[in-house]
């Protein structure tokens, strides 16, 4: 078992990660726009992770986990729940060793979703749209298969893979003041936290949530873990509860949590569109969200935003509906 | 007067241009994408223009001409007809060098174009939506103000400065066996292939027209020049006829063109911004439609598709409409 899936990650961890799985992720564009900059007033550097594999950062972790793993703990396959994006990219984590990804999905998951999992060759075991149901579910499966759990966010390997996407924008851009994410599970969050704290120590990182969804903002704002439940966001990446190993990474390098609406989510996620010229998932609007709400007294500063999906359904942008 | 207005561009005025708007513009990516290269089976090398500065290559021709003009030449401002990226991009070349822009265009121009050219600080006028009330109205502007005209495409420093998106392209990615633009006026495609023609021999251009609008096809053809009439396309960038500038060097260093239909037009569109995340305008989505259409024998090649802007009114995507 690797060192990393024991303890939280290190600077070497990171650097690990990021050799690890450099011949198979791509190195995502950082895209600026002179119009924001004017508009914010500061220079905004957006990492477009939804550029990335599978269409979304979570390439990254998932990747990292699954190289990690040992020839013998790796021939009876992967296993994971999830209706989003990390389904998706274990499924292609898994083809890279040629293992099998064993997924759990609730049976009301999106179509385009489905699909998505079996395009990269994922096992889908459909359950009921329930907590309880994907965790009885997945360790069934474990259990039939003798399939390794790979879970989306708290697991050391998941989360230094994660911090790969912050350090790679800490090398392209220099003496960024702040680094904003937005946070779900904490997965990206702790892991770009730890990149900072460890390549570039004085880049403040602060993580974004709905407001709608804010178990994060009060877990961080009380020093206490508040599950997240059953909250009403578009985001619908960030609905998750944080973990207990990337919980404690937060409250210790995370500056702070900021949240925002559903109507500035959906206004930065257009904005992004229009004006840059790129599609991210709701959720990857959040961190933007903030600026465009001017929370944060960001002035004259240089702000890293990483961008980290792009898997949206175009039938259903929040615009078509809500405008 | 500079060198390039009164003669075609060789490799020498291609460099002067590079290094002449390299501080302006921005150096925009080239993306890939495994799922089209397995669909096509060819490697696709996307250059994203999209991203360029006012959201098009049209930023590279007007600037360059902007800036070939002597201090003298300068000071009573530049003007053009254009409803389209031209009228953008020459607003924004002529702030580069603090004059004016003044852009005719006419009255039933879209309210996005005619804000976008005003936020790039140009002066418009309007004129009746006919190409004679355009040509009146420019030279009357003119006259009125001393300001020098900028064609759209029928100009060498013009095609000089789109010449060089094709330079970045093949400086990045080696060997490439072929080059796809759409055509329009021809000032794209003929620096594209003046640009394989220099730096790159050995590797072909094609063009690709709507077939709504194949006046272009039909004058490479013919060998002839052939006027485009009120062309029908969503392609609204590439209703224009050829220049007598753009269509000897067309005949002279482009391999063939060939046309595509609406309906693989909004289809390319929309597959680019569902798996590359990335908004393109119609016209842009051209040369990716003859790939969807397999209308090229290109197995086993290197591509490179210049993805020419991104300005498209969110209201009206095609599929919207027609699907």
């Amino acid at each position: 078992m690797s060192l990393t899936q024991t303890h939280c990650p290190d600077a070497s961890a990171i650097l690990m990660a990021q050799s690890r799985i450099k011949p198979f992720i791509n190195h995502t564009p950082v895209l600026t726009s002179t119009t924001i900059d004017r508009l914010i007033d500061a220079q905004v550097f957006f990492k477009c992770e939804n550029f990335q594999k599978v269409g979304a950062f979570k390439a990254r972790g998932a990747s990292n986990a699954v190289l990690s793993l040992e020839q013998n703990e790796i021939i009876n396959g992967v296993a994971t729940h999830s209706s989003g994006n990390h389904a998706q990219a274990l499924s292609w984590a898994a083809s890279l060793v040629n293992t099998k990804a064993y997924i759990v999905m609730p049976k009301n998951s999106s179509k385009i979703k489905v699909e998505a999992v079996k395009d990269y060759g994922g096992f889908i075991t459909f359950c009921e749209p329930t907590l309880a149901s994907r965790e009885e579910t997945l360790a069934m499966v474990i259990k039939k298969t003798g399939a390794v759990e790979i879970h989306p966010y708290n697991d050391y390997r998941v989360i230094a893979g994660q911090a790969t996407a912050a350090k790679e924008l800490i090398e392209e851009i220099n003496d960024l003041d702040l680094i904003l994410v937005p946070v779900g599970g904490g997965g990206l969050l702790s892991g770009t936290s730890l990149s900072a704290y460890y390549f570039s120590s004085h880049t403040k990182v602060i993580a974004v949530e709905p407001a709608n969804a804010d178990d994060a903002w009060k877990s961080f704002n009380r020093k206490q873990f508040v599950p997240s439940v059953n909250p009403l966001t578009i985001a619908d990446g960030l609905r998750t509860s944080l973990g207990d190993l990337t919980f404690p990474i937060i409250m210790k390098h995370v500056e702070d949590i900021v949240t925002v609406t559903e109507g500035s989510i959906a206004k930065a996620m257009r904005y992004l569109l229009e004006r840059m010229k790129i599609l991210v998932e709701p959720s990857s609007a959040v961190p933007f969200a903030a600026l465009l709400e001017k929370k944060l007294d960001i002035r004259k500063t240089k702000i890293g935003v990483i961008l980290t999906g792009g898997n949206v359904d175009l039938d259903s942008l929040p615009w078509l509906k809500h405008e």
